[in-house]
């Protein structure tokens, strides 16, 4: 059974992993007949926000890993345990945790940085010529990781002027793209697509994960 | 457009919504050209509880209407808000929250209570024979609201013995079913699935649900 890595940054779009693209993916993973292997990073969230009010909660604590378990239902690993020889393709749902936990995109922009498991997965799957998936404003990381590489893959976070500004400082290529449909780098074997980014719907948004997943899953 | 309330109870399987069987239920909404209405009730959950080790957290509180927003992107009603006269059809996905926010059949079964919105909510949709539908163990709840109706309901939860003996004594008639079935009442126009209750995968869970989801909206 093919087996795909998905890293999860915490559970809600504010503050961690966006909870729709997180379930689309693991439903797409299982109607492949693939098998979801779930991961974060055991840290705390950068800070945790009230998606009621939309406020931060401050004094509050939340740890990246405890949270994200429950998109996986308890069913989820240390990323630190994984290596690209785990799995045969690597997935990252968007949310603000992607900018915020898995790097600090969404405070340093292009001067950001990547957390250090994630950094070496990613790069690891560069080495070995893996597929990989980044949805939503999961791409923006993707292009930190590549900065340092020699090939630099064509990614889409849709159509937000700042965001492709920064990927571009980052060196990769920018390609605009609906929530609908998907970017394929077919060297460096990623696809992306901005699902939230500017998807309207639920539906707009699934419709592009599956995509998505299923042009992932076709790469193994 | 039809307007189908979805009522959420907290973010995560074993202490609030089960987060697969919610999104599975927005999307299968949206997928129907229907508007889902998420509402939860603004209390705090009966408990917290780590989802990466099932220990709970505590002294740890979170409230549940806060917590429902993470599964809505912040657009969430307090359920105290919303009548019969504002929706077509309603639907509970399941989780622990079901029968630990929503009510208190975890810790008392067939002794339990009923949150009072919730309580009011169904008996307007039963007076006014408006569509329901209930995932997972949401119908053991439904249950204890049909309690003191002339017509009692058939429900599902799956195969649960005591789940089983429990829901019949309340009053209500139970009919075993699988996750990718549903149990149609049509007399009180209320449909059930088992859904995670006997569920072994996601997408068996979605085909359940998906099927409940298409009903529901056809007898609007």
């Amino acid at each position: 059974m093919k087996k795909i890595g998905v890293v999860l940054s915490g559970c809600g779009v504010f503050d961690g992993a966006e909870i729709h693209e997180s379930v689309i993916t693991l439903l797409a993973i299982d109607r492949a007949g693939a098998q979801a292997v779930c991961m974060a990073p055991d840290v705390d969230q950068l800070h945790v926000i009230n998606h009621h009010n939309g406020e931060e909660m401050v004094g509050e604590k939340r740890n990246v890993l405890v949270e994200s378990a429950r998109i996986a239902r308890g069913e989820i690993r240390d990323i630190n345990a994984i290596t690209a020889d785990d799995i045969d393709a690597l997935v990252f749902p968007g949310g603000f945790g992607a900018a915020k936990n898995l790097s600090s995109f969404a405070e340093k922009g292009d001067e950001c940085d990547v957390h250090p498991d994630v950094m070496r997965l990613v790069k690891e799957f560069a080495a070995k010529q893996k597929p990989q998936a980044a949805l939503c404003i999961a791409p923006a990381m993707m292009a930190k990781v590549y900065e340092s590489e020699n090939d630099k893959p064509t990614l889409t976070i849709g159509n937000d002027k700042d965001g492709i500004s920064m990927i571009e400082a980052m060196g990769s290529q920018h390609q605009e793209c609906t929530a609908k449909e998907f970017i394929f780098d077919e060297k460096n074997k990623i696809v992306s697509t901005p699902a939230y980014m500017v998807g309207k719907s639920i539906s707009e948004v699934a419709e592009g994960i599956e995509k998505t997943i299923d042009k992932l899953i076709s790469m193994i």
